[in-house]
Formats: C-alpha cells, sequence, structure tokens
C-alpha cells in the first residue's frame, strides 16, 4: 500500500493526508479481522500452519477492504448525503478539509483498494484473481453504492421490512460477506468450506447491520465516536423503525446462531471466526 | 459491461439511469479510440491480422477507461468541484439528477471499470494484469485525482509553466498514456515497441491538454458542449494563461510531431495511431 502513496510526488501530499485522516482514525478493523480470521479457518482446517509468503494473500484483500470500507464512509459523511460532522469521534474528512478534497479522497481510496486487489493478483495470481472479482461486485452497482442509493431514496419512503432487508443487504451485508468469502479464498478451500463461508458471511452480515441500528438508538454519541439517533432524526430505515427494538435484539441474536453454525464444517479452525461473531454482536459502538 | 448492469435489481435502476446518462451522451471516445489504434498497431507490426479472441482484450481496456474517465468528468463536475451545469452539450449528472446521485454514479462508475479489467484478466491472464495496473496508476494517487486536486489548489496560486505542466501531466496526460500504453500491451509488444508506444503516448497526452486549454479560449459553448471561457473565469492553470496563445499552438504541434516520430518504429502499422494523433491536434470541440 505505501508504495503507491508518496506524498514527495508535489500535490499529492494535501490528497494523501486526507486520505491517512480517515483511513488512521482508530476504526474497528472488522473488515480485515474477518478477512484474517476466514484464511486462518481454512487453513487450519487444511492442516497447513501459515501462509506460505510474507505478507500472505490475505493482506492485500484485508488492505483493499478497508481502503474501500474509508472511501465509502468519507462520500456517505459529505453534505449531499448523510452530511455527518463527526466519525470516529473525529471530524469528518470534508469538515477537517474540504468538501472537493473529501471526494478526491474518497475516490483515490477506492481506486488504491483495486490497485492493491490487481497487485496481490501480480502476487498470488488465480485464488486472488477470484477474490477480487468478489470485492468488486460486493462494492459497487450489485452491492455497497447500490445500497447507499436506497438508504438516500429510503428517507423518503414508507418503511418496510423487506425495504430495510434490501437496503442492508447491499449496503454493508454485500462487503461484509466478501471479507469472510474472499479472505477465506485465498486459502483455497473446498467447496463445502466455500459454501459454509458463504452463508456465515451471509448472516454475520446482516446481524452486524441491525446491531449497528439498534446501538444508533441506544449507545450516545460520545461512544459511538458519531451521532447517535440520527437514523430516526433523518427517517432512516431500520431494523428497530420496522420491527421494534425487541424482535431486532432477537433477530440479532437469531442470525448469530445462525452463522455460527455453519461453522460447524470446520470444527476447531474456525474460533477467531467464532470470537468475531460474539463481538459484533456485544460490541458497544 | 451490461452483465454488471442488470436495473432489475430493485434500486439500482436510479443509480444505472445516472450511469448510462453520463456515458452514452456522445462523448468522442477518444479514449477507447486510442487504445483499440494501440492494439491494432503492436498486432499489424507483429505480421498479425487480428486478435484471436471476441471480443478482444482491449475492448475490457476500452470499456473500462472510458467508465473511469465518465466517473472523472462527473465527479469533476460537481458544486464542490468546479461546478459545471453543461457536458457534452447535456446538462451533467447532478443536473440531471441530483448531487448524491451524482457522487455515487461516479463510484459505481470507478468500481465498474476495474470490475471489467478484472473480468478481462479472468479471460487473458497475464497481458491484462499489466494493463489493469497501468490503468489504475494513471487514475489513482499517482495520477488523475492528485491532477485533479492539484487543478483546483493551482486556482489559487500565481501560474507558472512548471505548475501547469504538472497539472496536466496528471490530469488528463497520465490517462492517455495509460489508454496507448496498455491498449498496446494486451497485444504484447516487444520492450523497443513499448518504449514507442509510452513516447508517443506521453506526447500525444500532453498536446491534447494544450489543445484542450486553447479550445476553451477560442470555441464557443454551443460548439464545445461545455460551458466555454470557463478556464480564465476560474482563474485556472493553462498553457495559454502562462505561455500566450500563439506559443501554445507551436508546443501542441510540436507534441505532436514528436508523439508522430515515435511512431516510426511500428513503420506502416500505426496508421490509425498516425490519424488519431493528426484529429487531436485539429479537432474544434
Amino acid at each position: 500500500m505505501e508504495s503507491h502513496l508518496d506524498p514527495s510526488v508535489a500535490g499529492s501530499k494535501r490528497l494523501i493526508s486526507a486520505m491517512r485522516h480517515s483511513f488512521f482514525s482508530g476504526g474497528k478493523r472488522i473488515r480485515p479481522q474477518l478477512v484474517f480470521a476466514a484464511a486462518e479457518t481454512v487453513r487450519k482446517a487444511k492442516g497447513e500452519d501459515a501462509a506460505g509468503a510474507t505478507p500472505p494473500p490475505e493482506t492485500y484483500v484485508a488492505t483493499a477492504v478497508e481502503a474501500i470500507h474509508t472511501y465509502s464512509l468519507i462520500h456517505d459523511d459529505l453534505p449531499a448525503m448523510d452530511d455527518d460532522d463527526l466519525r470516529r469521534g473525529k471530524p469528518t474528512c470534508h469538515k477537517a478539509f474540504d468538501e472537493a478534497t473529501a471526494i478526491l479522497a474518497g475516490d483515490a481510496l477506492l481506486n488504491l483498494g483495486f490497485q492493491i486487489l490487481i497487485d496481490g493478483i501480480v502476487e498470488f495470481g488465480q485464488p486472488m484473481v477470484r477474490a477480487a472479482q468478489t470485492v468488486g461486485a460486493a462494492t459497487g452497482i450489485g452491492g455497497m453504492v447500490t445500497g447507499q442509493m436506497l438508504d438516500l431514496l429510503g428517507e423518503e419512503s414508507e418503511p418496510t421490512l423487506e425495504k430495510v432487508q434490501l437496503i442492508h443487504k447491499n449496503k454493508t451485508g454485500a462487503l461484509l460477506h466478501a471479507c469472510v468469502f474472499s479472505g477465506g479464498l485465498v486459502a483455497e478451500p473446498d467447496e463445502t468450506q466455500e459454501a459454509a463461508l458463504s452463508e456465515f458471511g451471509h448472516s454475520i452480515g446482516l446481524a452486524f447491520q441491525i446491531v449497528d441500528d439498534l446501538l444508533d438508538l441506544e449507545q450516545s454519541t460520545e461512544k459511538l465516536g458519531k451521532r447517535a439517533g440520527k437514523d430516526a432524526e433523518q427517517h432512516k430505515m431500520t431494523y428497530p423503525a420496522v420491527v421494534g427494538v425487541e424482535k431486532s435484539h432477537e433477530m440479532a441474536n437469531e442470525l448469530t446462531k445462525r452463522a455460527e453454525k455453519a461453522l460447524e464444517a470446520f470444527g476447531d479452525s474456525a474460533a477467531t471466526l467464532h470470537d468475531l461473531a460474539k463481538l459484533l454482536l456485544r460490541r458497544d459502538h
């Protein structure tokens, strides 16, 4: 990654500062953790100790998805989108710099994410090609970008369970699923293992967003590091808004159980993925 | 490309309309033309009639660069950037839709460009990997995005030839060079041919932008399909502003000659690239 970021190139300095501001802002790194845990799980199940290469292929996937995730936060926070001033307890990118710089820093991070995936293909060939396809499909028009569009359009229409599921599946679920699935792919799983990872990724992706909706309702701005209570204010479609708080907690529990059940295919090898599933359910920010 | 754009997926409809609005707006398709001409040149020089596959690898590169170019226009036209209402004689994306949709349509087109490059890697392997690396390096922090940042920062500082060259090299030159170079790469040129394409690409990239600066000064809004005279209004750093109109014409001529000279390595095989070089110099919009 650093090889693509040379601040001595005149003019890229401001842009790199803005990218770093958002990338190194104390995020939880949930997506990279899922990538690494999925790769570890497949390797352990295959009886391999560790990846043969340093850095291993999952490092490319993990860095790329975090860069792409960071770009999506920067753009979602823009005045024309969710208009947020605070993110991870710090001023959002367009507040710390300006709107044009934030748009360009987001663009550069999305571009960088794909550059890193292509670097990974150069190093590792075929398994990385599938991982890159998986990430690309999840972040574009078939996933995250469409999710954000739906989220914005949703502010103007009547909430239903079907709509809220569609938004969340695209906006957050697709990338979380891609983290698990592509992280596993680079360790070359068999078909049963692929299916198990896919099931785990879908369930955990949805559970994650339900918990996110609940945190927005139940936690303070200070704890969250971003403005709390804004979903209701902006008439966002959320699980609590559609099925109520209690039922939302139940659904998150249920999905986490389903996710953990999918891991049975890996036996003891999936310990880290089990830990992450529990952590995501019980997090307080 | 179409396989990634399914408007029946609920919610992607508006976004796909916005992407199509800008992608199919009667652009000159200069970048795809350069990609195809470069691939043709290398193949003819190697005594090959045509690519073995349908579609050939250059189709992936050409579609990807046009998608990425289109995203850059959508974002550059945004109110926080150059704030333009007119592009190719039509309302800009944020005017035809809204700002949020335009930001997301741009994001989706950038993502789509890389998805298409990765699709190309799946089909054609190694030569496409280098082409994808070339495009990624030219469009990100090492090229186009930095160029746009410099262009915006340039509005506030004293114009010099050094600064205007740096802006243009990054903002427009890097991608035009990448079109020629990556288009050639997929036809697997030898080292001499690679060097010749690179020299042609650099010279033509710079000549293109000088002509663009001159057109903004000398042509009408009607002819250009975008607001004429805005460079001076926005205190943009341009060649005419720094070296004057006459000297700018001379430089564009000189660079086009240098570009055509680089093509000597290909003999008669480079006819289409010669035609394009002349066309870019003499265009009136």
